[in-house]
């Protein structure tokens, strides 16, 4: 894999992914949450879900993970960008049957959202965890592509017009807490986790 | 259209989409701009690029917009979720060819990103115009899935953990200037519509 580390520190940075999939003849996409360990991607849904039935006939998925951070104002249109880390990894998904690699699978992807959240909860119903399908998808291929900075290439240009980049990113606001939630119940750890890593 | 405001808000909250194509038998994915203009996604890219030639081949595209809003922490892993606005559009791309009709593209674009921008700059030369196409896919078929507020289905859960959710938005920070901009240069209208958007 080219620079491994770029690779996960563009995947442990979020949670949401984009797949591509072949579904009767057509390229089709779906946004969905995953989790990952090591060099692999894992997903979960329901047993009836199209997506992940689909991407079990066989065919390599596309997956990508993009996260925007920022708007590149240049004084020519075509110097005009974005900053961005970005990547798309391919691999075969495989189903997970082992009834504790299943549990292991959803308690990485539980982390990868909001870490330590697995051990403030219970896991679920026999029922629920039956109806449920564990993916992992080892990333046989992935390129990676980061921008970052200001414009580039505006020195020759005709105008005067303020040039520069305006910062973006993804800030967590104040937690709601649900009817069930006693009024001054302190936030659990993977609430702190949460709001450490959206500042 | 199945709700055409809907659509045209999710598209509109946002410049990031991500596009699946087909290319020699395999489902890809690419993260890009776009602008929207009525039911259309419009897209630019270098002439050599090699999604939008691979759409141009008769294709129905597949593009995803997706705005992540939160995180949803319920008592029970199964009940964990996230706040999303996200539509999933299908549409034939078509190439623009008519020099006027590709500037106007290249302005819906550049609008759709920082308001106001394509005003107050210049629109490059001819070279960089013919090294580029402009797509216009208008939306046939689109599938918008939304969900806010805390988790559900939690009532009966056994588990005394605080429950909620935390929002997530986008955020513009403090722009940076480029070297080219001399120190106190104010900003112009299109950074104050980026900073507004982005509050």
């Amino acid at each position: 894999m080219n620079d491994r580390e770029a690779v996960h520190r563009i995947l442990d940075a979020g949670f949401l992914c984009h797949i591509a999939f072949q579904h009767e003849g057509q390229a089709m996409i779906i946004p969905t949450a995953y989790g990952r360990k090591d060099d692999a991607i894992y997903l979960h849904g329901s047993n009836r879900n199209r997506m992940m039935n689909a991407l079990l006939n066989g065919q390599t998925a596309c997956v990508s993970v993009t996260h925007l951070d920022g708007i590149v104002l240049a004084r020519s249109m075509f110097h005009a960008s974005a900053n961005y880390r970005s990547l798309v990894a391919f691999g075969k998904a495989v189903l997970i049957e082992d009834e504790q690699e299943r549990i292991e699978g959803l308690r990485i992807i539980s982390d990868h959202i909001a870490k330590g959240r697995w051990n403030e909860v219970i896991t679920g119903s026999k029922e629920e965890l039956q109806a449920t399908m564990v993916l992992k998808i080892p990333v046989e291929q992935v390129s990676v592509k980061i921008r970052s900075g200001g414009p580039e290439g505006d020195e020759n240009i005709p105008c005067e017009a303020w040039s520069g980049h305006i910062p973006l990113a993804l800030k967590a606001l104040e937690p709601c807490s649900s009817k069930l939630s006693a009024p001054g119940t302190p936030w659990p750890e993977s609430v702190l986790e949460v709001l450490k890593r959206y500042t």
